[in-house]
């Protein structure tokens, strides 16, 4: 994409921010873990992989933070600043995932002086920046072969570049599809209560020149009934051992009506998004978020005083309504359990 | 309710501006019958009774216009007057109905006196938008039988005194259900685009103390599935001959999921929302409206310049996902054709 998502300038943490999009293309400045943890809690940055890759910079913040401490209090620091950072959005997993590699960077270099494990930091959380870039781009290749040469694809959220470092995951996958000249036209869910659809996904289409249209989140149903959509690819924040997916609010909607009318339904993401502890969906802890989400936009009032509001950010898809799983090691298909244990200790070729 | 929907005050209707709930209470006042057009079809009143009752006061505002024409030039200009109040908006079929019993009225007293006509012409406008209330009671009574004693009950859009004249269609059961001392709490879907679940369904819940939560339209799915909705009550637009229901888009999705998970479904309409000329759903116009709608809210600007937009005002719930539909003649059960053909001619005791 044209703007950075994520950027590490010196000891600044420099993201785009997506609060403001696509009314203004304003970037967030970071200094500390506090306030990576706070532009992930408040959303200046989503998308499970990109809180993945913004929580290894916070853990790299902190320990610049925390430089001239006893090994032993750096320690306990850095454990309380990892904690802090996880606890900013609780339902992707990317976040701890990619906290705890750089938590065992500092395990396994516990003796070396300070200076050197904060450049091996510095390298990890580049590392985790660049591999994420890498793996959507090689989602997006095995995501492809599954696009027809002429299609309508129905997507939720944002899972594009915005999402992610760079290229995206479901929406990796379209831009692949695109970039090989087939025919396809998107349809983007403007995902309610945040609009991640309507402020970020129409944003990268429009700027990728992908044609595309817009629709409320209840728009889709009538569309999968009727034969006009050919594909629906969506992300995910965290998938269970048997291939539950906890993803944006609406997609088990979107699943339960592609399973009625027989319409493949695909999650793409990275295997650090599998969280293999975990059995099933009903493990997954879903974040309820603020009322206002629901009852503003902008200044702008749309509900009255005094009701209340349910406002959980994900829901959970059961693997029964999952055509496959897109992973950076090929698509894994039903059953998921064994296909995801398949590709636990897999390393890419 | 507190505030009154419509009303007729001499030559002028004044209408609740429903555009500007539930921030500011405010009155449009239509002193002929393009204003009540405009007021229809720009959303000022909606609702397929209440557009309706409004439709007919066009038709006498017209009447009054065309006061001093002679015999053929008043007939001439009031069939044009009423095709274009029913153009305002095409689907709910509430509208062309009254204008036709208005202009039964003319026909019927083609040879009298101008201002003996325009007097009966306002009887009768009165008479739609009465008799609206009272056939909203009577569906609430019989509504009220279906819903339990205590009960999770979820809508959708704004079926309330706000849509009808007064106490409103599914909103009139749950009204009446409250009423009875029952147990119930509402979930209240937020109703992209135009947000009639946040804007005006929470206002009345708010106003009458009845136990609610507002959620965005793709909550509802999970809560389905998890067994939190015991009853969904949803309005209608227009009702085809075999039960298809045009209702506000997003409904036929609801319907799905309740299908799926053996929730009961019902429609709350009166008879004056079925539309006999209609076999089937499929031929039931849907109203695609301006992309505005779902680009902005108020100032906001939500999505950028460039993208394309669907917005279909309307879907269409097929019959065999519809437990019954309430009418002011009793509860209809499928199969609806024969239920429906039933009641067609039958007089209210």
């Amino acid at each position: 994409m044209k703007y950075e998502t994520i950027r590490l300038d010196g000891e600044t943490l420099i993201l785009l921010d997506q609060r403001k999009l696509p009314e203004k293309i304003e970037f967030f400045e970071a200094e500390d873990y506090q306030e990576v943890a706070f532009a992930i809690s408040d959303m200046v940055v989503r998308g499970a992989p990109a809180i993945g890759a913004t929580g290894a910079y916070g853990v790299y913040l902190a320990a610049l933070e925390y430089d001239d401490l006893s090994e032993n209090e750096f320690l306990n620091q850095m454990k309380e600043a990892i904690e802090y950072l996880n606890k900013a959005r609780p339902t992707a997993v990317n976040l701890s995932w990619a906290t705890k590699r750089m938590f065992n960077i500092i395990k396994k270099n516990s003796g070396q002086n300070r200076k050197a494990l904060i450049r091996l930091l510095e390298q990890e959380a580049n590392n985790i920046a660049r591999e994420d870039v890498e793996i959507n781009k090689t989602m997006a290749k095995h995501g492809n072969k599954i696009v027809p040469m002429s299609a309508n694809i129905l997507t939720h959220c944002n899972t594009g570049a915005l999402a992610t470092v760079d290229y995206g995951t479901a929406l990796g996958v379209i831009r692949e599809a695109h970039r090989n000249n087939k025919n396809i036209h998107v349809y983007a869910d403007e995902t309610r209560p945040r609009l991640q659809g309507a402020r970020l996904t129409a944003f990268e289409l429009v700027e990728e020149n992908i044609p595309a249209t817009l629709i409320a989140d209840s728009v889709a149903a009538t569309l999968i009934r009727d034969g006009r959509i050919d594909l629906i690819l969506v992300g995910a924040d965290r998938i269970a051992a048997n291939g539950d997916t906890a993803n944006k609010i609406g997609t088990y909607m979107l699943s339960e009506l592609a399973r009625v009318h027989s319409v493949p339904f695909y999650v793409v993401a990275p295997r650090s998004t599998v969280d293999y502890n975990l059995d099933h969906g009903d493990l997954i802890e879903i974040e309820e978020r603020s009322s206002d989400e629901v009852k503003k936009i902008g200044s702008e009032v749309i509900a009255p005083d005094g009701i209340r509001v349910y406002n959980p950010a994900f829901d959970i898809t059961p693997a029964e309504n999952i055509t496959g799983i897109i992973t950076e090691y090929g698509i894994v298909k039903p059953p998921f359990v064994s296909g995801l244990r398949d590709i636990k200790d897999r390393r890419r070729s």
